[in-house]
């Protein structure tokens, strides 16, 4: 299970009622952020989700608009008793952007852990979630992001019978844990069936829309991408300023197979990008136009 | 006259409709603001001001919720065509602070002058705006600022007559200019009466109710004054993170003889603080407790 929040859905500047681009997710009592701009902090409190838990940042890049908001959001983490480490995770760069942001937040009660990011594909595990890091195609180094909630296989109670071991150690195994019983070793894989289809959730700002997103979007369960021009007028300026129309983020959306397409990172002069819906709807149905605080849970298949 | 906003009144950490404490003032085409927090440029939006004239940024010092807010307000003063210099002042360490906030923020449209406060007490003049700065009594290096608008002496018909000055150069004189008429050099004093009384306000956070505010703040048409605690009982804490509670706030007010008092910089925990109006009304009737975007026009005396 996968709790997803857009927290802000706005580029460049922020605006009444529209805050900058940011996602939160929940999954097993741990927080993760991608992006984090100014007034972040805010959308998650008026979503009511809770500071302590965040226990991974990312970056897709350091434009203002993408980690403005970190240098508060630390000091209100700072607030809410966190001792924990955090780990932060972006493009090359990171330890060096972080330390001049925190020339205003100097004293922490946590640690920071930083992971850079150098390499065309990164895989990565953290507290529970695989990540997965691909490069886009910005005006900077700017990196998407998967992230995967992998699932095991079925516990096979004939399985464990066959084995003859006691019940007191098969939930060790369901859990993914070793058990030693008459010194011999049991790993998961022998009580397990075969890995299950697990939840993948695809996001993407900002870029032009290359061949790189399609592939590592496919299948997602959700897309959140990045529509900074709804107009179709807009592409010269989209490929100028290296973002996305609304037509190009549904079509990468279409030609990747995804479930559902959530876009986001809207220009300040998209006033109502909802009335615009329908020129993303040609190229993907299953389209919605993100809002702030606009949510969903993502779940195992039944 | 003096337009003046309240952009934010919260202190420590942005509620969702409460900002970060900041102050932004109009004068004569020329905005400043005292203050910036995460959510500045937001406020500034709602209230429906503009970006581009803003000339001056004052800091009272850098704890992250008053200065949190500067890069994503450069960048934006950025995008709306600025091309002039703009003045920002504040205690020792400006440069240092605002370079390392920079880092997302590096390339501006325009050149930052800075102007650094060491002294106890500084008089600066800026875009027709005096102002005073003076040290305040926090656990970093704090600053007040008093705005004051001065008023010339009226122009004086009679005088300009008995020079036998032609109409034409009494124009330059009443604004300020010199004049050289037949090989003489005029001063304006030459056709201006005394100077009257002009606009004086006082802006105060963060700090321990120190003698000097009393001093600094005298007669003041409006006293802008942090009020991080309602509660007397929050006495103790008040001492401990030097700030101060209504009652000191209200008190300061009194003994200063100001016109009138906006409280300011709530605590978090502080979640209905116009409930407690009367605790400061105790000891200054004519205070108000602030809340975002309140705004009035200081005017000159008839």
């Amino acid at each position: 299970m996968l709790d997803v929040c857009l927290l802000g859905t706005g580029g460049m500047m922020p605006l009444p009622n529209r805050w900058l681009t940011s996602l939160m997710l929940r999954h097993n009592g741990s927080n993760m952020l991608i992006d984090c701009g100014e007034g972040t902090q805010i959308s998650i409190r008026q979503k009511g989700w809770s500071f302590k838990p965040i226990d991974v940042i990312c970056f897709t890049h350091y434009h203002g608009d993408h980690i403005g908001g970190l240098p508060g959001l630390l000091l209100t983490i700072g607030n809410s008793d966190r001792r924990e480490p955090i780990t932060l995770i972006g493009p090359k760069g990171l330890e060096r952007v972080v330390k001049g942001l925190r020339v205003i937040a100097p004293e922490l009660p946590f640690a920071l852990d930083f992971i850079e990011l150098h390499e065309q594909y990164h895989t990565l595990q953290v507290k529970g979630y695989t990540l997965e890091a691909y490069k886009l195609n910005h005006n900077v180094t700017c990196y998407g992001y998967n992230v995967n909630i992998n699932r095991q296989g079925k516990f096979l109670v004939e399985k464990a019978k066959a084995l003859g071991l006691p019940v007191q150690y098969w939930n060790t195994l369901q859990k993914g844990g070793t058990v030693t019983y008459q010194d011999k070793e049991y790993q998961p894989d022998a009580v397990l069936g075969a890995p299950r289809k697990g939840i993948k959730l695809s996001y993407c700002t900002d870029t032009r829309p290359v061949k790189n997103i399609e592939m590592h979007a496919k299948d997602a369960d959700l897309f959140i991408c990045e529509g900074m021009y709804a107009d179709e007028e807009k592409e010269n300026r989209a490929n100028e300023y290296k973002h996305m129309t609304f037509e190009e983020a549904a079509s990468l959306a279409s030609k990747a197979h995804v479930k559902e397409l959530w876009l986001t990172h809207f220009s300040p002069s998209l006033v109502r990008p909802k009335d615009y819906v329908h020129v993303a709807q040609k190229y993907f149905e299953n389209t919605k136009v993100g809002k702030d605080r606009m949510s969903t849970t993502l779940k195992f298949e039944e």
